[in-house]
C-alpha cells in the first residue's frame, strides 16, 4: 500500500424512494451488512485514513447505525441540506477535503460490491500523476450509461448517452461513476462545477473536463461492473446480494470448504469456515460466526454470533444464536436451540432442547426434550451441567441450578435444586395404572363426541 | 373494461396422459392453485360474464374440485364424450354459446401463466370489428410450432409447421392457441369446421380460413410466450411454477417487501406481504397467509391459512397453521407450531412449543417446551391464557384450561384445573437427590453393557 | 449386452491437491456416493467382470472405503508407487490385463458423472473390430482439450492443443479421456509407451498413435461431455453434484413425482420415489430412502436410511434416520424425529417428538412433546406402544416399556412401569394453585430486578 494519505468521501444522502422503505436506502443491508458499511470497508482496505460520509435523508438514522458500528468519531459526517447534484454533496465534506490529503476517493453508499482493489488501482492512477481518475467498466449493453471518451490513454469526457455522436454511442467503456482526485487539485476544481444544465444541478463528473481544459491529467481505471453496481430497489438489492454470496462461496469452496448446494448456503460478510468442513443444503449463516475445521453442518441450520470448534456435528436444524460456544467434537442435533451456553467438548445435545445460559460439561449427555428454564418472566438464570452428567430426556432445568459432575437425573424430572456430584436425581409424579379405565375413557369420550355431533346436527 | 359481454370456455377435458397421474392434469397446482382455476381466474378478470368449463377425462373430479372453489353454479359444465379435437370440444358448450354473448373466449385448461391484459386485448380486437382474433407470441425458435400468416394486419392462415413454405417456416410469430371469437359468428363459423385430415378430428384452428373465406376480419393479438405455455408433464409443471414465482417475487419486491434470497421463498396465489417485511431464505407461503408491514421472517419458515399483523417477528423454523392468527409486535420463535390460535399483541413464543386451539392474552410469555394438550383422541379443547401470564417452561396445558391474567405457572408443571388470575399453580413431583446413587448406577449400566458385548461376542 | 469379457480400471492414485483436503480426492461425494463408486458402479452396469483400482495417494483410506462399499475381495487394487504418467498408472494392473479379457475400458475415479452407455458404445466399437477405441466430446469452446484428428472415421491421433496447426485447433471434437482397448493388444501397446517428453511421464493417449502405426483400427466414440467433467476442486465437486441432482429430478418428474421446485429437492443416488408423491420445496434424501407412491412431502425434511409407504403424509420438518420405516397412511408431523422404530398403518405422531427404537401401533396416536426415553447412557432400550393407544401430550416413555392396545396414557406423565392393555395411566405431580402468589412472586422478581439494575449503575 502507498504512504499517500487518502480522504474517502461516502455520498449516502440520497432518498431511495424505490426501495418503497422507512429505512434509508444506505442501510439495506448485504449479506447481514449494511450497504454502506460495505463501502466503508472497502474504503479503508484501500488505506483510507480518513472517512466522511455525506448524509442527508433520514441523517440521524444513518449517522447512528454507522456510529453503532464503527464507533463515535471514527468518521465523520457531513449533512446535505438540499440535494443539489453529486459535487454539491462532495463539497458538502469542504472541511474534510481541506485538511490536505493527497488523494481523495468519492463513493457511493449504495453500490455494495465496490471492491479495495479497485479503489488501490484508483489511487495508483493519482500516484502516477493524474489529477484525476474515474472508475470505468465494460459491457456488451452500454445503453443507458455515460461513456468514457479516451484519447491517448487519457480520459477527455464523460458523454452522457443523449449527447453521444454515433460513434461515442457505440463505445463500450462507461462510467462507474466513481472517482478519484488529486487532494491538492481537489476544492478547486469542484468549486467550478457549475449547474447550467436541465436539471440545475452540481455534477461531479463534469470535474473531468475541468481537470482537461486545465491540462491536468485525466485517467479512467478499468474495474469490473460490479463495482459500479447501484441498489435502487429491493430487486436490485437481491441482485448484490446475490452476487456477493456466489463469490464467497467460491472463495469458501475453493479454500476447501465443502457445499452439496452452494446456492442454498448464505453466509455474512464475516463468516469463517474451516477446510474440510463438509455443509449440507440450506444453512443459514448470520453474522458474526466462525466454523472450525472437519465440522459437519448438516441441512436447515441456522446461525448468528455462534463459534463452532473442529470436529463437531451440528444440524440438521440446529439453532445456534448469540454466545453458542460449541467445542470440539461436541454434538448439536435436531430441534435444538442453543443460546449464550459453552457446550464443551464431545457433550451432546441430541435432540428438542433448549439450552440457555447454560454450561454443559465435557462428555454430558442432554437427553431428548430438556428444556433449561433461565427466565423467570424477569431474569435469566444459569444453569451449570457437570463433566460427564447425564441429563435423562424431558428434564426440565429450573436455573438457576447446578448439575454435579458425573449426576444422573431420570427423564421426565423436574430440577429445581442442585444435584450434587454423582448423586442421582428424580423429580417426577408417581405413576398410577388404572386397569380398563383407558378403554372406558375412550368409549365415553366417542359417546360425548357423537352427542355432540348430533346435537350439532339438529341446530 | 368493455360493457360488451363475454363467455369464456375453458378445455378441461384432456387426459395428460404424460402427467402419469391419477389426478386429471388441469387440478395439480401451480402457487397452490389448480391450473384451471388460474385459468378461470384470468377469463374473470378479462370481464366474463359467464364461463364454461368443457370436460371429459375425469370429468366429475375436475367439476367437484372446480365447485369446491367457485361454488356450485358459479361455472357451467359441458361434457366432451369423445375426445374428437379442439373445435368438438368447443361445440360441447353449444348450448352456452347460443345464449348470445358478444365475446367468446376461447381458452385450455393447463395454461396457467394465461393473463388477463392478454384476454382483454383479443377482446379489444373483437370489439374494434373482427370476427375472430388469435393469440399469438413471437419466439427465437420457432420450430414446432403454427406459424400466424399476416397479410396486411389481418391474420390471413395459421399453418402447421409440416405445412409451411420455405419463407412461412423463417417467420417467428406462432399460435398460442387461445381464440377470441365474435359470439354473432361463433356458431356458424364451428359448424363449418371438418375433420377431413390425418387425425380425423376438428380443429378449432380452421375457423381462421372459414372466417377468412367468408370475408370476415381476422386478426392475431401479440402477447408474451408464458400465455400459451401448455403443461404436459411434471416437468413443464416446475417449470411454469418457476415463472409464477419469479414474477410474484419481483412484484413484492418492486413493492417494498425484502427477499434477501428470492429464488428460496415460495408464495401461494394469495398471498399478501406488506412492505418492509424482511424474510429470510427459504420461506414456504401456503395458501391464505395475510402478512403485514414491518413483519421480521427468519428463515425456515412454513406458513398456511395465517395472519401475521405489522411488526411480529416470526421463526426461523415456525409453522404456522391453518387459523393462527399473530397479533402485531407478538413473537413466534423456533420450532414453535401454532394451529387456530390467537396469539395477542406483544405475547411470546419463542421456543419448541406447540399451541393449538389457544389463546395466549397480550404479553403473556410461553415457556419453552410448552404444550397445549388440547386433543383428548376424540375432540379438541381450548386453552386460554390471560393477558400478561406467566408460563413456565416444559408445561403442560391440559384443555379444556384456562390461565388466568397475570398468573405464574411454574416450569415442569402439568395443569389440568383451571389456573385463577394472579394466581401461581405448581404441579411437578418432588425432587428426591441420592448422593452417590448416580455414580452407582453408571458403574451398574456400563457392566451390564459389558457383560452383554462379551456375551454377543461369544455366540 | 455383449458376451465378451471385460475389465475395468480405474485410475485412482491422484493427490488432488486442489481439493485442499485431508480425504483423498476420489473419496468426495457426489449425491451421497465417493465418486470413485460413481465409477464403479457405471463400469458395473457396462458390463465389466472384473474391476481394478489403481490407488497412490491415500492408497489405504480409498481401499478402505471401497471394500466398505462393496465388500472384500469384489475388485481388484494395485498400488502405483510413483505418478509417473497415466500409462504407467494403468501398467500397474498389468497382472489383471495379463490375465485376457475381451475388452479392457480404462476410467478416472474422478468423474462421477460417467455413464453407462458410453462405455458400452466404446465396448462396442472393440466388438466391431477397433483396437483402441477413444471417447471424445464436442464442445463450443474446445481451449484447453486434446483435439481428436479423425480421417475417413478413424482416429489417427489426440493433439494436444499446443501442438495444434491452425486448423487442427479449429476442431470442436475433444479427447474425453476415457479409452477401451482390446485385450489381445492391450499390453503390447501398453509396454511400447514412452516417457521422452517434457515431464518425463508415460500417457495413455500415446497409443493411439501407436496403435494407428501398426495398422491398428482406432475409434473415436461420441458421449456427452458430462462422461468426461472431470472434478479437480471443490467448485468443480459442487458442479458435477448439480448436475447429478438435474438430471435425476427431471428423471423423476418424468415418473410422475411432483416437485414444486425442483432445484431444491436434493436426491441421492440411490432415491426412490413412487408417482404422484409431491414433494413441497427444500427436502433433502440422503442415501437408503425409499418412498412409495402418493405420498406428501411436505417443505423441510431430512430423511436417511428410511421407508416411507403409500398414502404417508410427512412433515413439514420431519426427520426420519435410519431406520424409520413409516408405514401406509401414516403421518409424521413437524419437528418429530423418528430412528430405528416402525410407525404403522395410519397412526400419527404429529408434533415435537422423538421415537427412537419404538413401534408404534396401528392407528395409535402420539402427544404433541412426546419423548422416547431410550438411552441410559449406555444402552438403547425398546419402547413398544400397541394399536389404537393413545398418549397424552408431552410425556416421557421411559423404555425399557411397553403401552399395551388401546391404553391411554395421560398429558405429562412419565411412564417408567408397562401400561397394561386398555388400561389409563397418570403419572405426574398434583397441582396446587396458591391465590395471588403469581403477583407476590412477579412484583419480588420485578423490585429485584430493579435493584440488580441499580446496583449495576453505581458501579
Amino acid at each position: 500500500m502507498t504512504s499517500r494519505t487518502c480522504l474517502s468521501i461516502i455520498l449516502a444522502a440520497g432518498e431511495g424512494t424505490r426501495m418503497k422503505s422507512s429505512l434509508p436506502k444506505v442501510l439495506h443491508r448485504v449479506a447481514g451488512l449494511e450497504m454502506v458499511a460495505h463501502v466503508i470497508n472497502a474504503a479503508r482496505a484501500a488505506g483510507s485514513d480518513a472517512l466522511s460520509v455525506v448524509i442527508g435523508h433520514g441523517a440521524e438514522t444513518v449517522r447512528a447505525a454507522i456510529e453503532k458500528r464503527y464507533g463515535t468519531g471514527a468518521l465523520s459526517f457531513f449533512v446535505q441540506e438540499k440535494q443539489l447534484g453529486t459535487a454539491n454533496a462532495v463539497l458538502a465534506a469542504r472541511e474534510a477535503i481541506a485538511r490536505g490529503h493527497d488523494d481523495v476517493l468519492v463513493m457511493f453508499g449504495d453500490t455494495p460490491l465496490i471492491d479495495a482493489d479497485a479503489l488501490l488501482a484508483m489511487r495508483a492512477a493519482l500516484a502516477q500523476g493524474a489529477a484525476v481518475a474515474v472508475m470505468g467498466f465494460r459491457t456488451e449493453n452500454p445503453t443507458g450509461y455515460g461513456r468514457l471518451i479516451e484519447k491517448d490513454g487519457s480520459l477527455v469526457a464523460i458523454r452522457e448517452e443523449k449527447d453521444c455522436t454515433d460513434d461515442e454511442r457505440r463505445i463500450r467503456f462507461c462510467n462507474g461513476g466513481i472517482m478519484a482526485i488529486a487532494g491538492r487539485h481537489a476544492l478547486a476544481l469542484l468549486d467550478q462545477v457549475g449547474n447550467e444544465n436541465a436539471k440545475g444541478e452540481y455534477y461531479l463528473t463534469d470535474i473531468v473536463e475541468i481537470a482537461v481544459r486545465q491540462g491536468l491529467a485525466v485517467r479512467a481505471v478499468e474495474a469490473s461492473f460490479e463495482n459500479a453496481l447501484g441498489v435502487n430497489n429491493r430487486v436490485e438489492l437481491a441482485q448484490a446480494e446475490a452476487i456477493w454470496q456466489g463469490r464467497r462461496r467460491e472463495q469458501l469452496m475453493r479454500e476447501g470448504v465443502t457445499m452439496i448446494a452452494p446456492e442454498t448456503v448464505f453466509l455474512s460478510f464475516d463468516t469463517e469456515i474451516g477446510p474440510d468442513t463438509v455443509i449440507e443444503p440450506n444453512v443459514f449463516f448470520g453474522p458474526g460466526v466462525k466454523v472450525g475445521a472437519g465440522v459437519t453442518i448438516h441441512a436447515f441450520c441456522h446461525f448468528e454470533q455462534a463459534t463452532i470448534s473442529a470436529g463437531a456435528e451440528i444440524g440438521p436444524y440446529a439453532r445456534l444464536r448469540p454466545g453458542a460456544e460449541i467445542q470440539n467434537k461436541a454434538k448439536i442435533g435436531n430441534f435444538v436451540e442453543v443460546k449464550k451456553s459453552v457446550v464443551e467438548v464431545g457433550a451432546k445435545v441430541n435432540h428438542l432442547s433448549y439450552i440457555g445460559d447454560t454450561t454443559v460439561g465435557t462428555k454430558a449427555n442432554i437427553g431428548a426434550g430438556t428444556i433449561t428454564c433461565n427466565y423467570d418472566g424477569f431474569n435469566k438464570h444459569r444453569t451449570v451441567i457437570g463433566p460427564g452428567a447425564f441429563v435423562g430426556s424431558n428434564s426440565s432445568l429450573v436455573a438457576p441450578v447446578t448439575i454435579g459432575a458425573g449426576a444422573y437425573v431420570g427423564s421426565g424430572s423436574v430440577v429445581t435444586k442442585d444435584v450434587p456430584d454423582d448423586a442421582l436425581a428424580v423429580a417426577r409424579g408417581r405413576q398410577v395404572n388404572l386397569e380398563g379405565r383407558g378403554k372406558a375413557l375412550r368409549e365415553r369420550l366417542a359417546r360425548e363426541k357423537e352427542e355432540k355431533t348430533n346435537a350439532a346436527g339438529k341446530k
